[in-house]
């Protein structure tokens, strides 16, 4: 069902001092930058062999990123796992009585599908699955 | 430095439920079970591709994952990353001035040898690096 850990989400206050941990102490690579203005987040990923990580800082404090950092601080926010047909593993999923906060996909960074199941279905660990762009060069 | 997202460590009140999540929904293959009476926990792993999720559950309340439930609840506990050299990675990352738990490595699940770095050094991301053992497949 799921081929990988596509990344880990990382709530920061501000991208800049995070880059320098990630990009500088731990010298992973700069993959991609940008705006996501529907999730109110500015996201950085960066590469761990196939898996990534990606900084997710919020656009304002309404922001469920803000609203995160309001509530516990700065510190993982979720897991990503990476398939490769996002409608079957949510109807895989969905038949497994897991609430999903995406009955459907959405877009999600660098053109990929994703959608979060919710938390209470698993034991408070923000689970998102992601199906890759094709053009983001997944293994297939 | 870092060669992939060794795993993640969830932090659970039983077993039992989050293998019915994991194992079972989410249909990952459960690899091996362990106490680690020096951590405190019973831990569970499971493969997804390279990649592993770690399911701890503390043996009593005063452990670090005990107290970990009591204050946040169930949830996201850490992230590992895999090095070739834990010795050489450790040394790298302490002259980049980082904050470490462990400033030698100790001996983890499946005769890994491991170190945190401090979460005040990470922007509250507990922090571990993983060098597995020889046996386990790592693919050098």
């Amino acid at each position: 069902m799921f081929s990988r850990i596509d990344h880990i989400g990382v709530a920061v206050e501000e991208l800049e001092p995070a880059l320098e941990l990630y990009r500088d102490s731990f010298q992973l690579q700069l993959a991609h930058r940008e705006v996501v203005e529907e999730q109110g987040v500015e996201a950085v990923l960066l590469d761990v062999g196939e898996n990534h990580v990606e900084l997710l800082a919020p656009l304002g404090p309404e922001t469920p990123v803000g609203k995160f950092l309001a509530r516990q601080g700065p510190g993982l926010h979720h897991v990503a796992y990476q398939v490769t047909d996002i409608d079957a593993t949510l109807a895989a999923l969905s038949q497994a009585g897991l609430a999903l906060i995406d009955e459907r996909p959405r877009t999600g960074i660098r053109g990929s599908r994703v959608a979060f199941v919710h938390p209470r279905a698993t034991g408070g660990v923000l689970t998102e699955i992601v199906e890759p762009a094709a053009a983001a060069g997944a293994d297939h």
